[in-house]
């Protein structure tokens, strides 16, 4: 492989690599393709861990996501670490050997929302995972160097690969103002709310409630750093009495975020974070007389400087976030498995490791 | 009356006034009753000119807005201008004879809401017109000196009182942060939409649309400087192709601010001014894909300084709002009068003149 | 004493306190005074704890600071902390017994600056021990009942005081925008510079680098939290090759500021807390091409429910940095010791105790 | 010359061009040269006018600014417009024949300042006419597709290349907060000065101040739209009692930046426009006392667009400040015509004209 750039003389690569595709609903092959070549200012990089996701679920279990359709074989996994093995003609950034961390969405960085800094709105964004662009569910994949991440040792291979959610928390902290001394009301207890409530006391918020109907989910908020846990299939929110000035809505479910909007104090701000439904009914009254702020989060830019920070101190557990992992074969059972096992939080792939089978 | 305070020995002050009290729905009468005295720190005004808002109408025709009920006579009226004609022992900002404009709520002060600067949202605000408070449709009232702010000469009477509804719309702007060329939408060309139009002109918008279903008040919005104006009652505004940065949203329309969220380009603004409606349905895949922040305005805070330096240039023309003058023995009229006459826009109460009668 | 308002039942209170004054440079005495009756929106504390602050040491060594000079016996000690005793006829925030912090520094609250939320700029702020403002090294204190914070159980009567410092730190970290992931440079660690690394910890600052000539505190400095620690008698900043977001210049030598700024990174922030001299030579060319923001602070606003906050977690060790105590009869010793003793961080003053004495 | 790429068959193009060269300290000479080649995500521009800047002055004087020295023959000219002529393989965002301002400094795009939107801070910027990067005193010049901004017919050839120091112009506008009802004092009425005021205007400053010793341009700031000026050489700035909210130190002078900065009012913004001199003597009880915000500007970023929307305004007329015009030959008259000709205020070169020879 004379034209894979610079690969440091430190070992050598394969031509061809094991990938899982994803053909079609509930249809997912191994296959083997040839590793693929980086451009100019791109690295190769041989993947460790990727985190399974939600979105991967969706895709494996409905072919689409709104607008995004799965038309032609498409390779997910968007949550991937591993480590640079080459380099492309102008790539200077890492060392052959880097342990990295792989922000999987690149923009254009021309047009006007990449020139102001919000390149996660850039229209021409190309994301792992997202039709019809690839992602990491697979042996080796390329990526411009700038958004190949070195991490500390500190951090396992699948926590790097878990600094993506960790960076959709940290995006939703900034979006929110979260700070010293806030208040903040996570909604649900899935992977995004727990790292979501962690996020949330690493920027210094002293109380941080979580809500789910799940409690083995909130024995592990209470676990990770939740000030208290409200199950909100025996407990009405309301009658808690906790007026947050955040609310990080993570659960997806459009009733429970209209309920927990109502419960947000004088110039707090909700940040829609779970994705679900069409519309939330905004109770007007309250958003304007409590001027109440309410967005939502697209991705995130220019986090992983701060999640790398953050997940190297001891603030923030992600390893206590896996509770599955598999090989590239098993690719289908890491997206199946949340089905049937109540105690999964997060399934990892671990593309260079034969695990079960 | 000597304890008026210090009137500056510039003229005598009757003992009583004349007072236009809402009894109950559809239930005005005039009353006389003692000219107020002002406590130490407050300034006595005379009276010049009261702009009448949608609130005093709703009041009229309701005896409630939410949970604001009219339980008592009521005095309506909260966009007043007048002249200091006494203080209070402690009062010396202003001298007796200074034309002011008056902000109708006072808040506490003391509370963490008016600690922070956002006094608007002080829970034990006082606010004219609001029961169980008093407003400025008599010929004196009473006002915290610091709420009295002196207005130019450039100002007239009736202008000096409009600069309460401005201060909605530069409030609206400033949550909105319109600035320079900021490309705004302006749904609903009531009065609250033409002070809006005009103030985000003001802040620097270079586009500004207003859409309503009235084309009488889209040629006043065209003269009072929006760049366009759509009839939505005839055009649709998707097709029109807009893409804002900013939606002032000023109809009131739950169905209209839902329509108007989906055309805000990304990292937009919306800011909801209308109130009519429990409940805004928010399109979430769009509210999240293009990062939209929603919020609403209570009043204002702070915003008198800007307001009154705005009107006094050439940008906002406040007067040209004035369509219709009535005296303190026709509030009723005043309160009416847009039912019948479509070529209303802001009726004012000169409570120191006999108009008609 | 039957006007001090509503004691609660408590507790009888004395007719007369015991008062350190300053009556000159060098020139402290003990005088007994009336208790102060609270006026209708005050209450009354009973002082525990105060701290002694360096701008205490300068008004007893020098007898003014800038223009504020003491021609009148004066009162020190704007550090204090103790119980709420007796309250005023309008003062029903907090129960007779309550502990609290007191804040103190009491503005207008009605001019421009208050009602904008930066009440600290207030031209007509009353400040403890500020001439002639008296302060809290007595028995007891009245002050207005929203600038008396109640604390924790957690929080000792020193640590109670010692949110006044924590104050400084937070207001610091805030006007520097200290946040996750920050790289913090403190200059200076006397107690501000103590407290201000602590802060910028608790605000998620992920290296914080403190500088002092004094290896004594900046081992305190590194048992406190800091990431690292350098000695400037020994090794030259700029050596060091640490570039921070921010700097928090806590040394007041204007020689260190100019060579600190310096070193800051691009787009990052100055905040110049220590006070010395007259003017500090700004590296023009640096704080363009770098676009760094150099900014300077006077006390705080709104800071107190934060610097609780954080002091009842774990992150802030505020009772560290007591190293000494004195009675009331012990003042002059209290703001001389560490004129003597490089042990020093801080002396606090207890009202209710005798000491040594 | 078939490799220019897509010219859109429009019109021909000649194989070389004139190019004005600085070859060192005042010695400046005519050339041909090829006419360059767009790489595929650039734009090929003929050149039609071309600000003179005092940069410019200060290379063709000095050979130098700074750490940025003239070493080899270098184009100056940084403040173009033109229409684009051809355009590389991929670059698609303007026809042939849209005539153009250009932003003349192109950011690597992939660092971490350019991805947080701040690119006039990236260190890898390649600057017309700063050393090694050549300028725009030439006919033709390459620039990626994303700097070249398309103008309205509104605007002359000339404003469109002034939209260069506008963009400084709204920069400092940004960074000091300006906004409707701002007072704003701008020291030095140059050309930056004279933009700065304008801007501050349209930004909705409602008191723009400008000083300068020099009385014909300070009639000029009033021409158009300052609200005072003051004659620094024979008035006292502290006499004037006016106490701005913002400074944009437009002189150069520390001196005069040092005074004006002591001016500033509670809570004021500092933007340190002009260069010249090593360090500014920061008053360091003012910056404290009132909180000042100090700040220095380096080019600018995101401006272009505002900028176009405000100069196709009527706010702002660039057109004004120029008073002379060059041809290609004669730019060393341009660049020096200042020295004898106190009516200068900005010469701008034509390339595509023989104005005097």
């Amino acid at each position: 492989m004379g034209d894979l750039g610079d690969t440091g003389g430190v070992e050598a690569l394969p031509d061809t690599m094991a990938v899982s595709v994803l053909r079609g609903v509930h249809d997912v092959i191994l296959e083997r393709r040839p590793v693929p070549t980086p451009a100019p200012d791109e690295v190769l990089v041989r993947v460790h861990s990727v985190g399974t996701c939600g979105s991967d679920v969706h895709y494996y279990e409905h072919g689409r996501i709104g607008d995004f359709v799965v038309e032609q074989p498409l390779v997910l996994g968007h949550e991937p670490s591993g480590v640079v093995v080459a380099r492309g003609a102008s790539a200077t950034r890492h060392d052959i050997g880097t342990r990295v961390a792989l922000e999987p969405g690149v923009p254009c960085s021309h047009c006007a929302e990449c020139r102001l800094g919000r390149y996660n709105l850039c229209p021409r964004m190309r994301f792992f995972g997202t039709p019809p662009i690839d992602g990491a569910f697979c042996e080796f994949v390329t990526l411009r160097e700038d958004f190949a991440h070195p991490v500390p040792e500190a951090l396992s291979d699948d926590a790097a690969g878990l600094l993506e959610p960790l960076s959709v928390g940290v995006w939703a902290c900034r979006k929110a103002r979260v700070g010293p001394g806030s208040r903040v009301l996570v909604t649900g207890a899935g992977p995004i709310g727990l790292v979501a409530a962690q996020t949330a006391r690493a920027f210094g918020a002293t109380e941080v409630v979580v809500t789910d109907v799940n409690s083995g989910r909130l024995r592990v908020a209470a676990e990770l750093g939740a000030t208290a846990t409200i199950d909100v299939s025996t407990t009405d929110l309301a009658e808690s009495g906790f007026e947050p000035d955040v609310l990080l809505e993570c659960s997806g479910v459009a009733a429970a975020a209209a309920q927990a909007i109502r419960r947000v104090g004088r110039a707090g701000r909700v940040v829609l974070v779970g994705m679900g439904g069409d519309e939330i009914p905004l109770p007007l009254a309250h958003v304007q007389g409590f001027e109440v702020e309410v967005t939502g989060t697209f991705r995130y830019a220019n986090t992983w400087p701060t999640a790398i920070a953050l997940a190297a101190g001891s603030e923030i557990d992600l390893d206590r976030l896996v509770t599955h992992r598999f090989g590239l074969a098993e690719v289908e059972q890491a997206l199946t498995v949340a089905r049937h096992d109540e105690t999964v939080i997060k399934a990892v792939v671990r593309p260079q490791e034969t695990i079960h089978g």
